[in-house]
């Protein structure tokens, strides 16, 4: 994990001209560049099957500059200057003639910038396409090079359950080695994720507590207040499991109940993920409970009849030495209270009541929130003022400056440039993840729940059910 | 500790026409009255050598509650109620005739309030007048009663040394069961004082970490700005221990470092309390440091050639199973940079560096913050935003409202009406802490030091040749 600017590269986009490239990729190549963190022999090849005009090519990234991107065209004035090292090509992706010309404007490329021969592919084409790009790459031979290196960026969705994400994996090691696949998770690339890191590991006086002995229990809620809007159609066939919790929400409980890494590497922290993933108790579809938001079926795309969860809750159970009798609740959804992403370590209660005139200690928690307010809380008892000894929740509080931080992928092409995949996910990580939610994939029958509320009734149950409740959605102190 | 109104009592306080009952012990029992604390039967009656009619003693004291109530009669409309349950006896300390009238008197009192037995003793004269004015109660067989109970405040100082402490024990008791007597430090009566046995026994995630497996060392600091001031006499002959130190610092100490008592009761805690004390190493006067504010010497009353110290520093070692190996640094001082009372614990480095960007992880410290303004801070250390992973030390805070907590003297005399001695200093306590400082009675030689400065020089030295910084003097998040 570096902070030093990136090495110099050639980064070829597969889907130029979509939404991923406009929104989020150039605006975050233009704000590396902006803080100097872009060697200024960067190149950029964008390769879609849009017959566009170079121009036409860079008016459109410059839409997304100018609407997306932390530092606005406004606030740094490079883009005249950077856009001239951006190139396109247009092509079918799976024309092999569209593969030689790549190879053919990559060595012109190489040429310009001084015989920099590193190359980043970042696959931002529909998942459906992932083999057959990925196919061509190495049929055109540039999958490697004498020169420099090469490495491939692929986006989620990395299969849509265990079989297709081994078959995926099959495909791209046909072609790349596992060290030249970065496959992103943006969610890693949040300050606030990986702050937890930071939190757990930078700090002598949470780990001694982050255990059985004293962690009562985990919850994790991510939470949205939309709903699938104009993703109707993706989301109807995905499924809230397939849209966020083998994905985002793993990887949060995965950092949240590792093992301190012995070095803070790429391999080492994917090493420690991989071991809670492996201590995952396999879940029981009976277990979980499932919602559905009221009026999904109206959604533009959505099958009318359509039984895809919209919410889920569950409860997993991480079976070490460290975590035995500590339930992990989980749940995420859409069309929620809040929009809300936050990670609580609910604390056992104290060992002696020592405050006959408090009925009830309220027990210690410490929460993480990764957004939209990202900070950290601890709620502790205090002594109510005034005569006797009556104890009052409050918390100690802590938030990040109103700073406008770092987007998650200027992290991530920085990271994937330097060659440091920490934040990455590593082709084991991957099919552990879909190991542990395939027995969920089959067909349920969710509970229909209001939009703007914390979900189905049966969640609430529950949890109750082990005399415990959920945090209140959302942020209270923000 | 309870926080019911109070029992029925009549107050008698010795002292009465001085400023301590002007300023604190009536403004705190027309604050309480307000707050519908004190039992309507209550009566107070002052005694001292005044001739005062009861007009001029009730408009004294109506004065001190319009200046230092925390309820002024503005803000509460019961002081001509109250007022007239006060009543005013003038005498030599020294006459028996005095407690005689007294004596008739508070059958009088007791007559006029429907039988009430019960009777509070407040010894708000100079020290010199206690064996006086405590043998004359004896004497005048006010030491006990048939229909209710008699209890005695005593005001600090409790002695100037060990011998006059225990000797005063002995007079004491000659006349009182210890169980009658309420030895008053006012700072005990403080909320976060009290709150310190809140956060650490109310709250399950501490306890774990308050021992010498993950703290480092414990500060202790008592800061005042300003100087000796109109107390110039009485100071050059007491010194800085006797003023701070042996009293509110080792009472801060023993509430820091005392083990979880099994109940809440003044029995368990002063024994948890004394536990400590015991366990204090014996201290090298040679391991001090002692300071005097440059211009001491000019202040009224203060003897030209004065070698009285308004600065010490020490470092004490608390010999037990917990502490073991922790020093605990406590400094206190006049004519300082800030006016702060504050508790740090220092904890231990994290046992390995995984942050090879960050050279150094400051280690965390929780500070309890007792005066100025009362709260907790946790510092940690939280990922820096933007690329790479570095380390930035932040701060959890905490911080009481800014509502008037109640004075201290609300509370102590409201809980020795009720007849809870928890927060009042036991003759064994009283003996103890004058045992640790008695090593450091004898002359020293002040280093002097800059008004508005931390103390003097060799203060920094004596801790930095432990490697340890001190805490900044005033809360710098407040």
């Amino acid at each position: 994990m570096a902070q030093q600017g990136s090495e110099a590269a050639t980064i070829v986009i597969f889907g130029a001209s979509g939404d991923l490239t406009q929104r989020k990729l150039l605006p975050a190549l233009h704000s590396l560049n902006c803080e100097g963190l872009l060697d200024p022999r960067t190149r950029i090849i964008g390769v879609a099957r849009s017959d566009l005009t170079i121009d036409e090519f860079r008016r459109q990234l410059y839409e997304g500059v100018t609407r997306y991107a932390r530092l606005k065209p406004g606030m740094c004035a490079l883009w005249p200057r950077f856009c001239e090292s951006i190139s396109y090509l247009s092509g079918a992706y799976d024309d092999p003639e569209t593969y030689r010309r790549l190879a053919r404007h990559l060595e012109e490329r190489t040429q310009d910038q001084g015989h920099v021969g590193n190359v980043l592919f970042y696959l931002a084409v529909p998942p459906l396409l992932y083999p057959e790009v990925v196919a061509q790459i190495g049929a055109a031979g540039l999958n490697r090079r004498d020169d420099g290196w090469t490495r491939i960026i692929i986006e989620k969705p990395f299969g849509h359950d265990l079989a297709s994400a081994r078959e995926l994996n099959r495909q791209v090691h046909a072609v790349f080695d596992e060290r030249q696949v970065y496959r992103i998770d943006h969610y890693l690339g949040k300050e606030t994720v990986q702050n937890i890191l930071m939190f757990r590991f930078g700090n002598a006086i949470f780990e001694p507590l982050w255990n059985r002995n004293y962690v009562d229990h985990v919850q994790i809620t991510m939470a949205e207040t939309i709903g699938v809007g104009h993703r109707g159609g993706y989301f109807d066939s995905a499924g809230i499991l397939r849209d966020m919790l083998q994905n985002h929400l793993l990887q949060l409980l995965a950092l949240t109940a590792m093992e301190p890494p012995p070095l803070m590497t790429a391999k080492s922290l994917r090493d420690a993920k991989v071991q809670v993933l492996e201590s995952l108790r396999p879940l029981d579809p009976a277990e979980g409970v499932w919602g559905q938001y009221e009026g999904y079926h109206s959604e533009p795309k959505v099958n009318p009849t359509s039984n895809t969860p919209t919410y889920v809750a569950l409860k997993l159970h991480v079976d070490n030495w460290r975590w035995q009798g500590v339930p992990f609740y989980v749940r995420t959804g859409k069309a929620l209270a809040a929009k809300s992403t936050e990670i609580t370590l609910g604390f056992k209660q104290v060992p002696l009541h020592l405050f006959p005139e408090s009925t009830e200690l309220r027990p210690n928690s410490i929460s993480l929130f990764i957004q939209p307010n990202e900070g950290i809380h601890l709620s502790f008892q205090a002594k109510a003022p005034g005569a006797g000894m009556k104890a009052e929740p409050v918390n100690m509080v802590f938030h990040f400056g109103a700073d406008a931080l770092p987007d998650a992928y200027e992290r991530l092409l920085l990271d994937a440039l330097n060659g440091d995949a920490s934040l990455f996910m590593r082709s084991d990580e991957i099919e552990l993840a879909w190991q542990v939610v395939e027995p969920l994939l089959g067909p349920v029958s969710p509970q229909p729940y209001p939009v703007g509320s914390e979900g189905p009734a049966e969640a609430e149950a529950f949890i109750t059910r082990d005399s415990r409740s959920w945090h209140p959605m959302g942020d209270v102190h923000a």
